[in-house]
């Protein structure tokens, strides 16, 4: 099957925002085996509007609009359907309900264009819209199928996901599943060589990867008739990569390496504390984003004078002098100084020259040590990262958490 | 002038990158005054694109492409901007040089397919590319011009600012001069209110908001045939916008609030210190963003728990039983406790319910105290913001940095 991308909206051909929807649609109908040759981008423009409904559909059967399902005369989308499909439009009572229900819930009156939103084009399948008040639809005819859907993301992608995914299932007659795997540190190159053409050559299920900064996500994709057989297709793929890359694999599904890092640590009670030089309170703000963390994270000291690891951390002014705050050694007092201090089973530690200035010949911007207290046990790091300051201080925080994450799974 | 934008490139059509190569141009063309009707995305095969560039130049007489300049077979731009025109490709010496300087430079060595990246229609200008391996160019005919930009938006992105960009000038016959001025924590709305409709009506300048957050940013943009000219149209304007929003105008030009603060701190040589509860070192790491803050940037506390709170600052224990770690009392003793124990001329602190639970109906979720300490004078301002943990923690941290400027202004 063949379908195309049609975003409508004089704010995306102006550049006010990015066309992040059509990335989603692509990617979602590319698992679901639909292939989309083709996306564009039209203004709230009649002509414009109904001539790219004809030439889409002269080369496909399937076409998905986003935007243009607002209150106001500008919003042309489903009144253009219509039309294309000569079709009057007709009022969906339960949607206008749920125009007026919404409008409540935010204190807002219901005003006469807010109407137009429950009207759809006669036949069609109305799609509810949880998160506003402009309901999708799907109109066809003639083995063409035009589906309408609003244009904020938050409201189109759970529109999508809860209804126009089942309705394209039943219409390819197969159903999709997917299983994310995600990994930290190893690189694209390193990870196709492991994989071994595992990726290039997936049909069924198929293998995407998709890597950013060093953090790579496995998307695993099977389409069968049941449930069973896209697990029965998932499953060996899944224990190939794992016995591949497993020691490279942080989480499955939806969830982060501090998330990971944080649900370890609040699950086994570890009481922890941070101790950051370069990095500037970047990994005690990570593990804080986790919401049960208040049990475990007792203190935070971000510690980028020479003074304040002395006083706040007890480094020791011979270590400072003899090695530099930028050392091994400095990064193993920090550590233990920080768990010292707050009194918890496990600490981290960062010193590093995050630039664009600092560096030296013998020690360049970019090289960070990173410190990991266990009860009583201290490792210690060493990072020679690139990038810009922002890149080095983001990579020396993931790396850390890694770290961090490898030293509990041991214990 | 009508322009048409078309990316090439079938890992945009599968959903693997967002095009934000769109939005960027279509930016930069309603700003030069050219208008765009369409855009679209194509993927790399031969006979959609010869049929995306029939259709885009049946509408309009400049079409942008975006993609497709690679090394690979798969790489057909040029050599069907080539076919289009009827040209031939021909080899333009110096951009083989550079290819090679430029793979050398990476410890790579040329391939045959690089050679492909140095071949251009005939009669085209070729537009240098120091970011990478595909050379961009201009290639023309009865009026119908053709520019070809490499994909990757940081080689794409400095290619139309410096060469495309005065290209489009010369033939609109106007330069462009755009003055950005940067706000914070005004709403869209009274922003509005209070430019009396300056940023509908603007003609030249145009007067365009961007929000993000609290977050604002106005961009004034004049067209003239010189750059006093453009000066001469920007300078009122920015003063009637001084003038009505003064107070909420932080910066020019490139910067950030964090920028912005921590200049003037260093400027002025005040030292800093922070004590942080619910942002978790989201503040420190914030001023640490910038490269010279060492000066003046002491120490920072994370102490999210009251035992940290009491035994780091000081904060006391009849503070804590009778008014709770998240009150006005607390932040005001947390800033003082950090400034005396770091020893610094200024310092913010934080403490709220940033969720989702722990909110109660007298001390919702939301609810933050900022304190900021200058010199022995402590201000503390209370908000109840709304969203989830993470824009809770985030909107804490450019209100500190806000509040923390406008105090520095007084002194």
């Amino acid at each position: 099957m063949k379908a195309e991308i049609i975003a409508i909206g004089t704010e995306i051909l102006l550049g006010d925002i990015v066309n992040t929807n059509a990335q989603f649609l692509a990617k979602e109908l590319a698992a679901l085996g639909i292939d989309v040759y083709h996306q564009s981008v039209i203004g709230d423009n009649e002509e414009r509007i109904i001539e790219s409904f004809e030439k889409a559909f002269e080369r496909c059967d399937l076409v998905i609009t986003t935007g243009g399902l607002g209150p106001t005369q500008d919003d042309l989308t489903k009144e253009l359907g219509a039309k294309y499909f000569n079709k009057k439009l007709v009022l969906h009572e339960p949607s206008l309900d749920w125009i007026k229900t919404y409008l409540d819930m935010k204190d807002e009156a219901i005003v006469e264009a807010n109407k137009k939103q429950a009207y759809f084009p006669e036949g069609s399948i109305i799609l509810p819209n949880p998160n506003g008040t402009a309901p999708g639809s799907i109109v066809s005819e003639n083995n063409k199928i035009l589906i309408i859907l609003p244009g904020p993301p938050r409201e189109m992608k759970p529109m999508f996901n809860d209804h126009v995914k089942k309705y394209l299932e039943g219409i390819t007659g197969e159903i999709i599943k997917s299983k994310i795997l995600r990994l930290f540190g190893i690189g694209e190159s390193l990870m196709a060589q492991k994989l071994n053409n595992l990726i290039q050559n997936s049909k069924n299920p198929t293998v995407a990867p998709y890597a950013k900064d060093n953090d790579v996500t496995l998307r695993i994709t099977a389409k069968g008739n049941s449930e069973k057989e896209c697990d029965d297709l998932i499953n060996p793929v899944d224990k190939e990569i794992k016995d591949a890359l497993g020691e490279y694999i942080y989480g499955e599904g939806e969830t982060s390496l501090e998330n990971v890092v944080s649900e370890i640590l609040c699950n086994n009670k570890l009481s922890v504390s941070t101790a950051e030089s370069c990095t500037g309170g970047m990994i005690a703000a990570s593990l804080i984003s986790y919401p049960g963390i208040s049990d475990v994270f007792k203190e935070g000291a971000v510690t980028y004078s020479n003074e304040s690891k002395m006083k706040r951390l007890g480094v020791s002014k011979e270590t400072l002098d003899r090695y530099g705050a930028v050392s091994e050694e400095t990064a193993r007092e920090m550590a233990i100084g920080i768990a010292r201090e707050a009194n918890t089973d496990i600490s981290i530690s960062t010193t590093g020259i995050a630039g664009p200035g600092g560096g030296t010949d013998e020690k360049p911007v970019g090289l960070v040590y990173i410190g990991v207290f266990i009860k009583g046990k201290v490792v210690v790091n060493k990072f020679n990262f690139t990038g810009n300051r922002e890149r080095i201080r983001r990579k020396t925080t993931m790396n850390a958490l890694n770290i961090l994450r490898k030293e509990l799974l041991k214990i």
